[in-house]
């Protein structure tokens, strides 16, 4: 039988393994920042029918500019954070991967660099790598707020063209201040120029508001978002950008012509119309998202600031026990690999309850409340 | 106003234009060889169905590896082409532009090249330099028949990572024979090893058999296919690609993670399940489309063999003319750059006729046949 390192594969794709995570079929999955709310049946049922229209033209190419889809966004992003936004200034593509890939084609590439402050969204190292763009691994503060001085020391010297910064960052939940991005901007301007992209994916989840309105007068400045997470379509994969129109012209030399299926956009364009339905999903996220926070801090666990629909918690000295632990008592949360801390996403309040139960049971005194506190100090260790 | 070369794009993308065919509203569109079919009501019906049912679960991320879709795509080629394919030899993607993008990414990149021959399919060339992949043109009979000497002599010089073998070949519709596939892999073998795809996005109109069977034993070989021509689904954007279990397993490490839409596998499942009908479009493509060659060839015209759902016709010395020609009456067919000719899709029959009267009319003597007939021979030139 042949296998991969048979074929004439590149050599830096030799013995890697593809990224995703674990999936497990366990009664409550919190592992992937998913929305644990299911799209409402009217939305279904507007879907269907949107979908049925573009079938009828299925025969044609789809809109490759996405036009009405465009627009649908841009009026969505000028609403919710009062900052206007035409449609020459969006951009939308297969999940924010997508986005982050073409914009790596134009901005990155072979002999060109990205850097991101890690630990951050796992992706933007891959896609670097994906598309021959060097990866340079930026710092963070012990409590996972991005280190201004040393940030700017690091773009400084190694001068990348691509910046990310996730705000709020997967997987720490930490959100970035506006000034913090704005000096990050400047510095990658006196470096670069450069592109910084920002990353908010989460943002409609975050005590902050978006980061959006930096982009005037900005032309170097991209914030991506996804439909994924507050409008709780995962399934649908679509990432969209906002940023200067020639940021959406530019992509337009790399994007892979008629990328974006008539269904994709037609499913898109239904889940736009319902969207005070779906935020107020992301409303009730937050509060569950609080409640989780304030009940493991109150088993005494390390819990980072989070502007997400998900969390960070430890500290944990031997992290994979405690998530094989929680897992036994049938509820999967994310191991991302930072040392000492896993993730879990805040799902239905049931869910959250079965969780919580389960790392009550995870940590293996039996005794109340307080010595399970003190078990957990004394789990924990400076990593 | 920034425009793209204000922004800190990649040296090769200054002064570029995106791709794509331009997109012109007239009442006959016979340009971008899409099926002239809509999908029948029923099979309307039963994507609305799917639809709804992958929309209730949307809040979800969709199955990563698109495990029943590719079982159903496997059990197509088994079916229609009498050579077992199982899931594991199957993959699929956003179009077969992303299939095509997933292997150069694989098996081309920085540092490596490809080869096709040209003209072929201009997306070979253009995803080739999109990923970093160096790209050889490679040579072509005056015929558009490959150059099997030339074919073998050019990969033995330049020792290409990959070789693109389109068959049915788009612009020209030139089928290649088993043989000249075969030779043509054992040359890419002696002097690589090399992958060599082939692209059959149009091989369901051919009158040859598929060369799927070819895979056994093969394992550097990959057939690629498309849902957009012969399922008549262009704007569902699925390519799909068959070959060694390890090839499989080699694109998911550059795959995006999710890449492919929950609506967008339910769809393409649901075509699946109204294979016959379409492939009664499929019988009716091909009748129509030796019609057209019949009737042009009639009209002295020169018409390269074709065995896709379009038609190479010429010889013009004025390509650009005959083109805005033949859409002053209202038809749009494609200038694909190939001097002397042009490219059109075959349509429903009323198109067909409609095409035929407006070459008719392009033609400018409106004498007899015989005299258009001579006219055609004498605006044709030796290029």
């Amino acid at each position: 039988m042949t296998k991969i390192d048979d074929l004439p594969i590149r050599d830096e794709l030799r013995g890697q393994s593809p990224y995703g995570a674990p999936q497990l079929d366990v009664p409550v999955q919190l592992n992937t920042n998913e929305n644990p709310y299911p799209l409402p049946e009217p939305l279904v049922a507007r879907i269907a029918e949107r979908v049925a229209e573009a079938a009828r033209t299925l025969n044609r190419y789809p809109d490759r500019d996405a036009v009405e889809l465009r627009e649908g966004l841009a009026a969505y992003l000028t609403r919710t954070t009062g900052h206007p936004v035409t449609r020459e200034q969006v951009w939308a593509a297969n999940g924010s991967n997508e986005v982050l890939q073409q914009l790596l084609q134009t901005f990155g590439g072979p002999g060109r660099t990205a850097l991101g402050f890690e630990p951050s969204y796992s992706m933007h190292a891959l896609i670097s790598r994906g598309t021959g763009t060097g990866w340079i691994s930026g710092p963070r503060n012990e409590d996972f707020t991005v280190d201004l001085d040393a940030a700017r020391a690091a773009i400084a010297e190694r001068r990348p063209n691509v910046v990310f910064i996730c705000s709020p960052n997967n997987p720490t939940g930490t959100a970035v201040a506006a000034e913090t991005v704005l000096a990050l901007y400047d510095a990658a301007q006196a470096a670069g120029p450069s592109i910084v992209v920002v990353d908010e994916a989460y943002v409609e989840f975050s005590h902050r508001a978006s980061l959006l309105p930096l982009l005037a007068g900005r032309p170097n400045l991209v914030v991506s978002r996804t439909m994924s997470k507050a409008f709780g379509a995962a399934g649908l994969r679509l990432g969209y950008l906002a940023a200067d129109p020639a940021v959406v012209d530019a992509v337009q030399l790399v994007r892979l012509p008629y990328h974006l299926s008539a269904v994709t956009q037609a499913t898109a364009l239904a889940c736009l119309e319902h969207t005070d339905t779906l935020l107020g999903y992301v409303a009730q996220l937050k509060a569950e998202r609080d409640r989780l926070v304030d009940a493991l801090r109150g088993l005494g666990l390390e819990v980072t600031d989070s502007d997400a629909n998900f969390i960070q918690f430890g500290r944990f000295a031997d992290t994979h026990a405690v998530w094989e632990a929680i897992l036994a008592h049938g509820v999967l949360v994310r191991d991302n690999g930072v040392p000492g801390w896993l993730r879990v996403t805040a799902g239905t309040p049931a869910e959250n309850d079965a969780f919580l139960d389960a790392v009550r049971n995870a940590l293996p005194s039996p005794t109340p409340t307080l010595d399970r506190a003190r078990f957990a100090r004394a789990a924990s260790q400076e990593l």
